[in-house]
Protein backbone atom coordinates (compact mmCIF):
# COMPACT_ATOMS: atom_id res chain seq x y z
CA UNK A 1 0.00 0.00 0.00
CA UNK A 2 1.69 3.35 -0.54
CA UNK A 3 2.33 5.81 2.02
CA UNK A 4 0.42 9.20 3.01
CA UNK A 5 3.16 10.92 1.00
CA UNK A 6 2.96 9.46 -2.09
CA UNK A 7 -0.21 9.15 -2.15
CA UNK A 8 -0.06 13.17 -1.79
CA UNK A 9 3.24 13.16 -4.06
CA UNK A 10 3.15 11.41 -6.64
CA UNK A 11 4.55 12.98 -10.07
CA UNK A 12 7.16 14.01 -7.89
CA UNK A 13 8.11 10.94 -6.11
CA UNK A 14 8.43 9.14 -9.26
CA UNK A 15 10.71 12.43 -10.48
CA UNK A 16 12.53 11.88 -7.08
CA UNK A 17 12.85 8.25 -7.55
CA UNK A 18 14.41 8.76 -11.06
CA UNK A 19 16.93 10.92 -10.38
CA UNK A 20 17.83 8.55 -7.36
CA UNK A 21 19.05 6.07 -10.09
CA UNK A 22 20.69 8.58 -11.69
CA UNK A 23 22.81 9.74 -9.54
CA UNK A 24 23.48 6.27 -8.24
CA UNK A 25 24.91 5.38 -11.75
CA UNK A 26 27.12 8.15 -11.44
CA UNK A 27 28.23 7.76 -8.15
CA UNK A 28 27.17 11.50 -7.08
CA UNK A 29 25.46 11.22 -4.23
CA UNK A 30 28.64 11.76 -2.46
CA UNK A 31 28.86 15.60 -3.84
CA UNK A 32 25.06 15.53 -2.87
CA UNK A 33 25.41 17.31 0.33
CA UNK A 34 22.11 19.70 1.41
CA UNK A 35 24.57 22.47 1.59
CA UNK A 36 25.51 21.58 -2.54
CA UNK A 37 22.08 21.03 -3.44
CA UNK A 38 20.96 24.39 -2.04
CA UNK A 39 24.22 26.31 -4.29
CA UNK A 40 22.46 24.08 -7.40
CA UNK A 41 19.39 25.21 -7.01
CA UNK A 42 20.29 28.61 -6.68
CA UNK A 43 22.84 28.64 -9.72
CA UNK A 44 20.33 27.19 -11.81
CA UNK A 45 18.12 29.87 -10.73
CA UNK A 46 19.78 32.47 -11.98
CA UNK A 47 20.71 30.30 -15.60
CA UNK A 48 16.50 30.55 -15.41
CA UNK A 49 17.12 34.28 -14.94
CA UNK A 50 19.43 34.98 -17.36
CA UNK A 51 17.14 33.92 -20.37
CA UNK A 52 15.11 37.12 -19.41
CA UNK A 53 18.20 39.49 -18.60
CA UNK A 54 17.16 41.61 -21.47
CA UNK A 55 14.20 41.40 -21.85
CA UNK A 56 11.06 43.75 -20.93
CA UNK A 57 8.99 41.00 -19.61
CA UNK A 58 9.60 37.42 -21.10
CA UNK A 59 6.26 36.74 -22.54
CA UNK A 60 5.90 33.96 -24.74
CA UNK A 61 5.83 36.27 -28.05
CA UNK A 62 8.93 37.98 -26.46
CA UNK A 63 10.93 34.75 -25.58
CA UNK A 64 10.69 32.85 -29.15
CA UNK A 65 10.38 29.37 -30.02
CA UNK A 66 14.30 28.98 -28.89
CA UNK A 67 14.54 30.66 -25.64
CA UNK A 68 11.41 29.26 -24.06
CA UNK A 69 12.73 25.87 -24.62
CA UNK A 70 15.90 27.07 -23.41
CA UNK A 71 13.57 28.46 -20.32
CA UNK A 72 12.24 25.03 -20.00
CA UNK A 73 15.04 23.34 -19.42
CA UNK A 74 16.34 25.86 -16.98
CA UNK A 75 13.02 25.37 -14.77
CA UNK A 76 13.69 21.88 -14.80
CA UNK A 77 16.87 21.38 -13.49
CA UNK A 78 15.69 24.19 -10.53
CA UNK A 79 13.03 21.33 -9.97
CA UNK A 80 15.33 18.44 -10.20
CA UNK A 81 18.00 20.03 -7.50
CA UNK A 82 14.68 21.05 -5.75
CA UNK A 83 13.54 17.52 -5.19
CA UNK A 84 17.11 15.98 -4.62
CA UNK A 85 17.40 18.63 -1.65
CA UNK A 86 14.04 17.56 -0.38
CA UNK A 87 14.68 13.62 -0.58
CA UNK A 88 17.80 14.14 1.27
CA UNK A 89 16.60 16.40 3.74
CA UNK A 90 13.24 13.80 3.82
CA UNK A 91 11.03 16.58 3.21
CA UNK A 92 7.98 16.77 1.51
CA UNK A 93 8.07 19.44 -1.15
CA UNK A 94 4.25 19.36 -2.27
CA UNK A 95 3.08 19.47 1.77
CA UNK A 96 5.49 22.46 2.53
CA UNK A 97 3.95 24.27 -0.54
CA UNK A 98 0.63 24.01 0.60
CA UNK A 99 1.48 24.97 4.03
CA UNK A 100 3.55 28.04 3.15
CA UNK A 101 0.32 28.97 0.90
CA UNK A 102 -1.30 29.07 4.49
CA UNK A 103 1.08 30.89 6.20
CA UNK A 104 1.07 33.39 3.24
CA UNK A 105 -2.82 33.83 3.47
CA UNK A 106 -2.00 34.66 6.82
CA UNK A 107 0.39 37.21 6.40
CA UNK A 108 -0.93 39.03 2.99
CA UNK A 109 -5.11 39.21 3.98
CA UNK A 110 -6.16 39.78 0.60
CA UNK A 111 -8.30 43.04 2.00
CA UNK A 112 -5.04 45.05 3.11
CA UNK A 113 -2.60 43.87 0.26
CA UNK A 114 -5.03 44.08 -2.63
CA UNK A 115 -3.00 45.47 -5.65
CA UNK A 116 -0.09 46.42 -3.42
CA UNK A 117 3.42 44.33 -4.07
CA UNK A 118 5.09 45.94 -1.06
CA UNK A 119 6.55 43.53 1.50
CA UNK A 120 4.81 42.63 4.60
CA UNK A 121 7.39 44.31 6.50
CA UNK A 122 6.78 47.34 5.22
CA UNK A 123 3.30 47.74 6.24
CA UNK B 1 -12.17 14.11 -18.62
CA UNK B 2 -8.99 15.25 -17.58
CA UNK B 3 -6.35 16.75 -19.74
CA UNK B 4 -3.56 14.83 -19.95
CA UNK B 5 -1.67 17.58 -18.76
CA UNK B 6 -3.86 17.21 -15.65
CA UNK B 7 -3.10 13.66 -15.45
CA UNK B 8 0.76 13.24 -15.53
CA UNK B 9 0.99 16.34 -12.94
CA UNK B 10 -1.58 16.21 -10.98
CA UNK B 11 -0.38 17.77 -7.25
CA UNK B 12 1.43 20.97 -9.14
CA UNK B 13 -1.64 21.18 -11.22
CA UNK B 14 -3.72 21.26 -7.37
CA UNK B 15 -1.11 24.39 -6.30
CA UNK B 16 -0.93 25.63 -9.74
CA UNK B 17 -4.72 26.17 -8.89
CA UNK B 18 -4.43 27.22 -5.42
CA UNK B 19 -1.40 29.51 -6.43
CA UNK B 20 -3.44 31.06 -9.12
CA UNK B 21 -6.23 31.80 -6.85
CA UNK B 22 -4.01 33.12 -4.07
CA UNK B 23 -2.99 35.90 -6.71
CA UNK B 24 -5.95 36.48 -7.65
CA UNK B 25 -7.28 37.52 -4.76
CA UNK B 26 -4.91 40.04 -4.20
CA UNK B 27 -4.70 41.78 -7.67
CA UNK B 28 -1.04 40.85 -7.96
CA UNK B 29 -1.30 38.76 -11.48
CA UNK B 30 -0.26 42.91 -12.58
CA UNK B 31 3.08 42.52 -11.20
CA UNK B 32 3.45 38.34 -12.46
CA UNK B 33 5.54 39.06 -15.51
CA UNK B 34 7.74 36.11 -16.69
CA UNK B 35 10.58 38.15 -15.91
CA UNK B 36 9.42 38.89 -12.41
CA UNK B 37 9.02 35.53 -11.50
CA UNK B 38 12.14 34.14 -12.75
CA UNK B 39 13.56 37.05 -10.71
CA UNK B 40 11.87 35.58 -7.72
CA UNK B 41 13.25 32.09 -8.15
CA UNK B 42 16.02 33.60 -7.86
CA UNK B 43 15.78 35.38 -4.95
CA UNK B 44 14.22 32.66 -2.97
CA UNK B 45 16.92 30.01 -3.73
CA UNK B 46 19.12 32.88 -2.35
CA UNK B 47 17.08 32.86 1.20
CA UNK B 48 16.98 29.07 0.91
CA UNK B 49 21.04 29.31 0.46
CA UNK B 50 21.71 31.22 3.36
CA UNK B 51 20.06 28.88 5.57
CA UNK B 52 22.90 26.49 4.93
CA UNK B 53 25.44 29.88 4.28
CA UNK B 54 28.08 29.07 7.16
CA UNK B 55 27.08 25.42 7.54
CA UNK B 56 29.68 22.34 6.52
CA UNK B 57 27.25 20.05 4.68
CA UNK B 58 23.85 20.71 6.12
CA UNK B 59 22.64 17.49 7.01
CA UNK B 60 19.38 17.10 9.45
CA UNK B 61 21.78 17.04 12.61
CA UNK B 62 23.66 20.26 11.18
CA UNK B 63 20.34 21.94 10.73
CA UNK B 64 18.32 21.15 13.74
CA UNK B 65 14.65 21.63 13.77
CA UNK B 66 13.91 25.47 13.79
CA UNK B 67 16.45 25.59 10.80
CA UNK B 68 15.02 23.16 8.60
CA UNK B 69 11.52 24.16 9.35
CA UNK B 70 12.83 27.63 7.58
CA UNK B 71 14.43 25.40 4.62
CA UNK B 72 11.18 23.63 3.61
CA UNK B 73 9.64 27.00 3.71
CA UNK B 74 12.21 28.69 1.24
CA UNK B 75 12.31 25.27 -0.75
CA UNK B 76 8.41 25.72 -0.91
CA UNK B 77 8.98 29.59 -1.91
CA UNK B 78 11.04 28.43 -5.10
CA UNK B 79 8.59 25.23 -5.64
CA UNK B 80 5.51 28.06 -5.58
CA UNK B 81 7.40 30.99 -7.96
CA UNK B 82 8.41 28.13 -10.34
CA UNK B 83 4.70 26.92 -10.16
CA UNK B 84 3.58 30.32 -11.06
CA UNK B 85 5.99 30.97 -13.73
CA UNK B 86 5.13 27.67 -15.62
CA UNK B 87 1.75 28.42 -15.43
CA UNK B 88 2.30 31.89 -17.26
CA UNK B 89 4.28 30.68 -19.73
CA UNK B 90 1.72 27.20 -20.14
CA UNK B 91 4.95 24.84 -19.24
CA UNK B 92 4.52 21.01 -17.81
CA UNK B 93 7.33 21.28 -15.43
CA UNK B 94 7.11 17.33 -14.71
CA UNK B 95 7.66 17.06 -18.03
CA UNK B 96 9.90 19.30 -18.74
CA UNK B 97 11.71 18.06 -15.46
CA UNK B 98 11.30 14.05 -17.33
CA UNK B 99 12.94 15.46 -20.68
CA UNK B 100 15.27 17.30 -18.96
CA UNK B 101 16.57 14.02 -17.10
CA UNK B 102 16.66 12.20 -20.70
CA UNK B 103 19.05 14.89 -21.62
CA UNK B 104 21.22 14.57 -18.34
CA UNK B 105 21.33 10.84 -19.36
CA UNK B 106 22.95 11.42 -22.99
CA UNK B 107 25.30 14.40 -21.55
CA UNK B 108 26.69 12.73 -19.17
CA UNK B 109 27.20 9.32 -19.35
CA UNK B 110 27.37 6.71 -16.65
CA UNK B 111 30.03 4.65 -17.41
CA UNK B 112 32.32 7.98 -18.22
CA UNK B 113 31.56 10.33 -15.27
CA UNK B 114 31.28 8.07 -12.62
CA UNK B 115 32.25 9.67 -9.23
CA UNK B 116 33.63 12.84 -11.15
CA UNK B 117 32.21 16.01 -10.35
CA UNK B 118 33.41 17.87 -13.44
CA UNK B 119 31.44 19.63 -15.78
CA UNK B 120 30.44 18.07 -19.19
CA UNK B 121 32.49 20.45 -20.72
CA UNK B 122 35.68 20.57 -19.11
CA UNK B 123 35.25 16.30 -20.86
CA UNK C 1 40.31 70.04 -9.31
CA UNK C 2 39.33 66.78 -8.53
CA UNK C 3 36.08 66.19 -6.72
CA UNK C 4 36.04 64.84 -3.36
CA UNK C 5 34.15 62.00 -4.66
CA UNK C 6 36.61 61.10 -7.30
CA UNK C 7 39.39 61.66 -4.30
CA UNK C 8 38.48 59.34 -2.55
CA UNK C 9 37.37 56.62 -5.39
CA UNK C 10 40.74 56.57 -7.54
CA UNK C 11 40.71 53.31 -9.04
CA UNK C 12 36.86 52.21 -9.27
CA UNK C 13 36.38 55.84 -10.75
CA UNK C 14 38.62 55.10 -13.45
CA UNK C 15 36.82 51.84 -13.98
CA UNK C 16 33.90 53.52 -14.00
CA UNK C 17 34.30 56.11 -16.85
CA UNK C 18 36.28 53.23 -18.84
CA UNK C 19 32.89 50.80 -18.74
CA UNK C 20 30.72 53.92 -19.47
CA UNK C 21 32.78 54.33 -22.23
CA UNK C 22 32.47 50.85 -23.29
CA UNK C 23 28.97 50.84 -23.00
CA UNK C 24 28.60 53.89 -25.29
CA UNK C 25 30.32 52.85 -27.99
CA UNK C 26 27.83 49.51 -27.52
CA UNK C 27 25.03 51.53 -27.70
CA UNK C 28 24.24 49.71 -24.53
CA UNK C 29 22.92 51.99 -22.08
CA UNK C 30 19.35 51.85 -23.31
CA UNK C 31 19.59 47.90 -21.50
CA UNK C 32 21.45 49.37 -18.42
CA UNK C 33 18.14 50.34 -16.11
CA UNK C 34 19.12 49.94 -12.64
CA UNK C 35 17.12 46.98 -12.37
CA UNK C 36 18.39 44.69 -15.42
CA UNK C 37 21.74 46.16 -13.88
CA UNK C 38 20.59 44.04 -10.33
CA UNK C 39 19.79 41.45 -12.19
CA UNK C 40 23.20 41.19 -14.14
CA UNK C 41 24.81 41.49 -10.61
CA UNK C 42 23.39 38.62 -9.46
CA UNK C 43 23.50 36.12 -12.45
CA UNK C 44 27.08 37.15 -12.78
CA UNK C 45 27.65 35.88 -8.53
CA UNK C 46 25.81 32.66 -9.48
CA UNK C 47 28.43 32.46 -12.33
CA UNK C 48 31.15 33.39 -9.90
CA UNK C 49 29.72 30.88 -7.03
CA UNK C 50 29.42 27.51 -10.24
CA UNK C 51 32.78 27.94 -10.01
CA UNK C 52 32.94 26.43 -6.29
CA UNK C 53 29.76 24.31 -6.71
CA UNK C 54 31.46 21.13 -5.96
CA UNK C 55 34.33 21.49 -4.49
CA UNK C 56 35.24 20.90 -0.57
CA UNK C 57 36.45 24.92 0.12
CA UNK C 58 37.75 26.61 -2.89
CA UNK C 59 41.11 26.93 -1.07
CA UNK C 60 43.68 27.96 -4.29
CA UNK C 61 45.80 24.57 -4.43
CA UNK C 62 42.02 22.93 -4.82
CA UNK C 63 40.78 25.42 -7.55
CA UNK C 64 44.05 25.30 -9.82
CA UNK C 65 45.42 27.65 -12.23
CA UNK C 66 42.65 27.17 -15.06
CA UNK C 67 39.76 27.47 -12.76
CA UNK C 68 41.11 30.29 -10.61
CA UNK C 69 41.54 32.64 -13.67
CA UNK C 70 37.64 31.84 -14.12
CA UNK C 71 37.22 32.64 -10.73
CA UNK C 72 39.00 36.13 -10.92
CA UNK C 73 37.08 36.88 -14.11
CA UNK C 74 33.50 36.11 -13.10
CA UNK C 75 34.61 38.44 -9.66
CA UNK C 76 35.45 41.05 -12.65
CA UNK C 77 32.05 40.90 -13.88
CA UNK C 78 30.61 40.74 -10.82
CA UNK C 79 32.23 44.05 -9.70
CA UNK C 80 31.80 45.95 -13.04
CA UNK C 81 28.16 45.44 -13.10
CA UNK C 82 28.29 47.02 -9.47
CA UNK C 83 30.43 49.96 -10.82
CA UNK C 84 27.81 50.27 -13.51
CA UNK C 85 24.71 50.13 -11.10
CA UNK C 86 26.33 52.44 -8.28
CA UNK C 87 27.09 54.93 -11.50
CA UNK C 88 23.27 54.77 -12.55
CA UNK C 89 22.18 55.50 -8.99
CA UNK C 90 24.87 57.83 -8.40
CA UNK C 91 26.41 55.94 -5.66
CA UNK C 92 29.98 56.58 -4.05
CA UNK C 93 30.36 52.05 -3.50
CA UNK C 94 33.53 52.61 -1.81
CA UNK C 95 31.76 55.35 0.84
CA UNK C 96 29.34 52.58 1.10
CA UNK C 97 31.53 49.79 2.17
CA UNK C 98 33.00 52.34 4.76
CA UNK C 99 29.66 53.30 6.04
CA UNK C 100 28.21 48.99 5.98
CA UNK C 101 31.41 48.48 8.16
CA UNK C 102 30.58 50.91 10.77
CA UNK C 103 26.72 49.56 10.95
CA UNK C 104 27.90 46.09 11.42
CA UNK C 105 30.62 47.26 13.76
CA UNK C 106 27.36 48.12 15.86
CA UNK C 107 25.48 45.33 14.79
CA UNK C 108 27.91 42.59 15.60
CA UNK C 109 29.87 44.01 18.78
CA UNK C 110 33.14 41.44 18.98
CA UNK C 111 33.27 40.55 21.95
CA UNK C 112 29.33 39.33 21.66
CA UNK C 113 29.81 37.41 18.67
CA UNK C 114 33.33 36.01 18.67
CA UNK C 115 33.85 32.84 16.68
CA UNK C 116 30.11 32.45 16.45
CA UNK C 117 28.88 32.64 12.65
CA UNK C 118 25.02 33.17 13.72
CA UNK C 119 23.18 36.04 12.46
CA UNK C 120 22.07 38.96 14.61
CA UNK C 121 18.95 38.11 14.53
CA UNK C 122 19.20 35.05 16.53
CA UNK C 123 20.81 36.61 19.39
CA UNK D 1 57.50 52.43 -0.39
CA UNK D 2 53.92 51.15 -1.78
CA UNK D 3 53.92 47.87 -3.85
CA UNK D 4 52.57 48.47 -7.30
CA UNK D 5 49.54 46.53 -6.36
CA UNK D 6 48.81 48.95 -3.66
CA UNK D 7 49.39 51.38 -6.23
CA UNK D 8 47.01 50.36 -8.26
CA UNK D 9 44.38 49.32 -5.69
CA UNK D 10 44.60 52.19 -3.40
CA UNK D 11 40.84 52.51 -2.03
CA UNK D 12 40.04 48.48 -2.20
CA UNK D 13 43.52 48.20 -0.06
CA UNK D 14 42.08 50.12 2.13
CA UNK D 15 38.85 48.61 2.60
CA UNK D 16 40.39 44.73 2.45
CA UNK D 17 42.44 45.91 5.50
CA UNK D 18 39.57 47.21 7.61
CA UNK D 19 37.72 44.44 6.66
CA UNK D 20 40.52 42.03 7.66
CA UNK D 21 40.72 43.91 10.86
CA UNK D 22 36.38 43.67 11.11
CA UNK D 23 36.91 39.54 10.35
CA UNK D 24 39.76 39.10 12.57
CA UNK D 25 38.29 40.79 15.47
CA UNK D 26 35.32 38.79 15.57
CA UNK D 27 37.41 35.33 14.73
CA UNK D 28 35.41 34.59 11.59
CA UNK D 29 38.41 33.64 9.43
CA UNK D 30 37.60 29.80 9.95
CA UNK D 31 34.15 30.70 7.94
CA UNK D 32 35.83 32.46 5.55
CA UNK D 33 36.59 29.45 2.75
CA UNK D 34 36.43 30.68 -0.30
CA UNK D 35 33.40 28.83 -1.03
CA UNK D 36 31.65 30.18 1.75
CA UNK D 37 32.39 33.71 0.37
CA UNK D 38 31.20 33.14 -3.07
CA UNK D 39 27.76 32.17 -1.24
CA UNK D 40 27.96 35.14 0.46
CA UNK D 41 28.63 36.94 -2.77
CA UNK D 42 25.71 35.58 -4.14
CA UNK D 43 23.46 35.81 -1.36
CA UNK D 44 24.32 39.49 -0.97
CA UNK D 45 23.18 40.15 -4.73
CA UNK D 46 20.30 38.22 -4.21
CA UNK D 47 18.86 40.78 -1.60
CA UNK D 48 20.31 43.27 -3.96
CA UNK D 49 18.01 42.54 -6.49
CA UNK D 50 14.89 42.09 -4.16
CA UNK D 51 15.11 45.92 -4.11
CA UNK D 52 14.02 46.06 -7.37
CA UNK D 53 11.80 42.66 -7.33
CA UNK D 54 8.55 44.40 -8.58
CA UNK D 55 9.59 47.48 -9.52
CA UNK D 56 9.68 48.83 -13.17
CA UNK D 57 13.46 50.02 -13.68
CA UNK D 58 14.59 50.90 -10.54
CA UNK D 59 15.73 54.67 -11.50
CA UNK D 60 16.15 56.75 -8.13
CA UNK D 61 12.84 58.84 -8.68
CA UNK D 62 11.07 55.16 -8.97
CA UNK D 63 13.15 53.57 -5.69
CA UNK D 64 12.22 56.65 -3.43
CA UNK D 65 14.75 57.78 -0.54
CA UNK D 66 14.67 55.13 1.84
CA UNK D 67 14.73 51.77 -0.55
CA UNK D 68 18.14 53.71 -2.07
CA UNK D 69 20.05 53.54 0.97
CA UNK D 70 18.96 49.27 0.84
CA UNK D 71 20.08 49.61 -2.08
CA UNK D 72 23.63 51.37 -1.20
CA UNK D 73 23.90 49.12 2.33
CA UNK D 74 23.46 45.97 -0.18
CA UNK D 75 25.99 46.68 -2.71
CA UNK D 76 28.57 47.71 -0.13
CA UNK D 77 27.61 43.67 0.96
CA UNK D 78 28.34 42.49 -2.13
CA UNK D 79 31.50 44.58 -2.34
CA UNK D 80 32.22 44.10 1.07
CA UNK D 81 32.60 39.94 0.32
CA UNK D 82 34.00 40.37 -3.19
CA UNK D 83 37.06 42.43 -1.61
CA UNK D 84 37.17 39.56 1.40
CA UNK D 85 37.47 37.00 -1.25
CA UNK D 86 40.07 38.27 -3.51
CA UNK D 87 42.17 38.61 -0.28
CA UNK D 88 41.39 35.10 0.66
CA UNK D 89 42.76 33.97 -3.22
CA UNK D 90 45.23 37.07 -3.68
CA UNK D 91 43.23 38.48 -6.38
CA UNK D 92 43.39 42.07 -7.20
CA UNK D 93 40.12 42.74 -8.05
CA UNK D 94 40.87 45.94 -9.84
CA UNK D 95 43.19 44.89 -12.36
CA UNK D 96 41.01 41.90 -12.84
CA UNK D 97 38.04 44.24 -14.12
CA UNK D 98 40.43 46.03 -16.60
CA UNK D 99 41.62 42.50 -17.90
CA UNK D 100 38.11 41.55 -18.39
CA UNK D 101 37.01 44.64 -19.79
CA UNK D 102 39.48 44.00 -22.52
CA UNK D 103 38.92 40.60 -23.28
CA UNK D 104 35.00 41.82 -23.63
CA UNK D 105 35.95 44.30 -26.05
CA UNK D 106 37.43 41.93 -28.16
CA UNK D 107 34.84 39.59 -27.48
CA UNK D 108 31.93 42.10 -28.37
CA UNK D 109 33.21 44.53 -31.12
CA UNK D 110 31.53 47.60 -30.84
CA UNK D 111 30.41 47.56 -34.58
CA UNK D 112 29.46 44.39 -34.74
CA UNK D 113 27.19 44.33 -31.52
CA UNK D 114 25.80 48.51 -31.81
CA UNK D 115 22.43 48.29 -29.92
CA UNK D 116 22.03 45.01 -29.67
CA UNK D 117 21.53 43.00 -26.15
CA UNK D 118 21.83 39.36 -27.67
CA UNK D 119 24.84 37.59 -25.66
CA UNK D 120 28.03 36.73 -27.65
CA UNK D 121 27.39 32.90 -28.80
CA UNK D 122 24.48 34.03 -30.22
CA UNK D 123 26.50 35.32 -32.84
Amino acid sequence: MATSKEQNNGDLTRLRDAIREFTRERDWDQFHTPKNLAISVSIEAAELLEQFQWLQTGVTSELGERRLTDVRHEMADVLVYLIRLADKLDINLVASAWEKLELNRAKYPADKVKGDSRKYDEY
